[in-house]
């Protein structure tokens, strides 16, 4: 059942180098992902497939040289795809308008949640996946490795492989803390508190403070790891590969 | 398993209304659904849960007044949230940088796949969902409805009940239309008509053309259901909406 697993699943990054990710079982997880729905059944996304070593190494700036890129035998890369759909409709007396922002709102979900079953369905068959998030930091790299035409977009990567550690379950907040009822209910110094000591009381978030000479957990997340200058930056390279890419004129 | 669920899953849109989703269900289905990565494990989204059938009412219009929202038990809307995170920083003497684009997508894409584990854990348990892509259209009457503060933007929407319904399978196309090994591979007439021909020929889909008087399907979706016009119109009113919550200046 997929509850059992969720309950005890943590992101992999170490897999086992000597047993290889069959292209069969890689085929029928893609397969039976492509179940998940997608507006108009249309399934707006691809999947780009890196197994040769020589083509992670090309990907691996893209993603801070982290080394699952290097170390699983098979990283995904989930785009937004409305190429392939526009080139259908080329092909059929009809004309495509997905050249605009709505379009790439619609294919990236679509390829998110296609990403998630596969994710979820990877860890059911027993394999170790690590989601990089730094798909969207440098997309323009990713689509000139992996030669990705206009309106396709790169949002996702997974590096996927059998697992060869078992990393211990990272906490997470109280349901409380993200659901709400009828209506948005504003959060107050005093529910911050609540949702949010607990997780600061951590022995390796406590650590994690101190390695990085702050004063609070928060201000690791501002002031080093996702900084609003870097951000920002970011955001500008974004938006220049979604134009790159026709999404945005 | 969820690879058996998978497999015979479709989209659920009428619902027992003698049967309810407990409470009890529910928070279990959200807290594991939690479990999904991640960015910096901050759980970038929060879930607004509509059970009251007023505020259905007051968001059914948001959805194009499909009947699903007011016909079922829960309706979920799921939400890039970065108002939560910025407050927690507020409160912990650290000065927080996500009012940009970038942050938007981490968010988007943190709520998105957290959406999709969601989705499969509900059906594994024998729910049926539908998936909304309306919440794209008119982003502002959701913000609006449901109280949705600066740096929270709605992303998904799901309507969860017990299935009044038996709905058949749909098509998807095969796995090497969506999968590139390596690169992407262009696609070329032959490959389209390789991957579309057997879409195009089933009964429904020919009923479809023919109900629409067009000439082809692909023509359905260009001249009827998802249009240039529309499109274009829907961008700019998600870009004043992504404005107005704060994500984009």
């Amino acid at each position: 059942m997929l509850i059992d697993v969720m309950k005890k699943r943590a992101s992999v990054r170490k897999y086992d180098k000597n047993k290889e990710v069959s292209e069969e079982l890689l085929n029928a997880l893609l397969e039976a992902s492509a179940r998940t729905q997608t507006m108009g059944n249309l399934q707006l996304y691809s999947v780009v497939v890196t197994r040769d070593d020589q083509m992670k190494e090309k990907l691996s700036p893209a993603h801070f040289n982290q080394p699952m890129v290097k170390g699983a035998p098979v990283v995904l890369t989930i785009c937004a795809d409305f190429n392939r759909t526009t080139e259908w409709c080329n092909n059929r007396k009809a004309v495509p308008g997905y050249d605009n922002f709505l379009s790439f709102m619609n294919a990236a979900s679509d390829a998110l949640l296609f990403t998630q079953t596969f994710s979820c369905l990877a860890e059911e068959a027993g394999l170790g996946v690590c989601y990089l998030g730094t798909t969207v930091y440098m997309p323009g790299q990713i689509v000139d490795v992996l030669n990705l035409p206009k309106l396709v977009m790169p949002v996702a990567t997974l590096t996927v492989g059998w697992p060869d550690e078992t990393p211990s379950l990272s906490d997470r907040l109280p349901v409380a803390s993200f659901v709400h009822s009828e209506t948005y209910k504003p959060y107050t110094p005093k529910s911050i508190d609540e949702f949010y000591t607990p997780k600061e009381q951590l022995p390796e978030n406590q650590n994690f403070v101190e390695i990085n000479k702050k004063e609070t957990l928060a201000q690791v997340f501002t002031d080093i790891r996702y900084t609003k200058r870097d951000n920002e930056a970011l955001s500008e390279t974004f938006m220049q590969t979604l134009k790159k890419q026709g999404f945005i004129s």
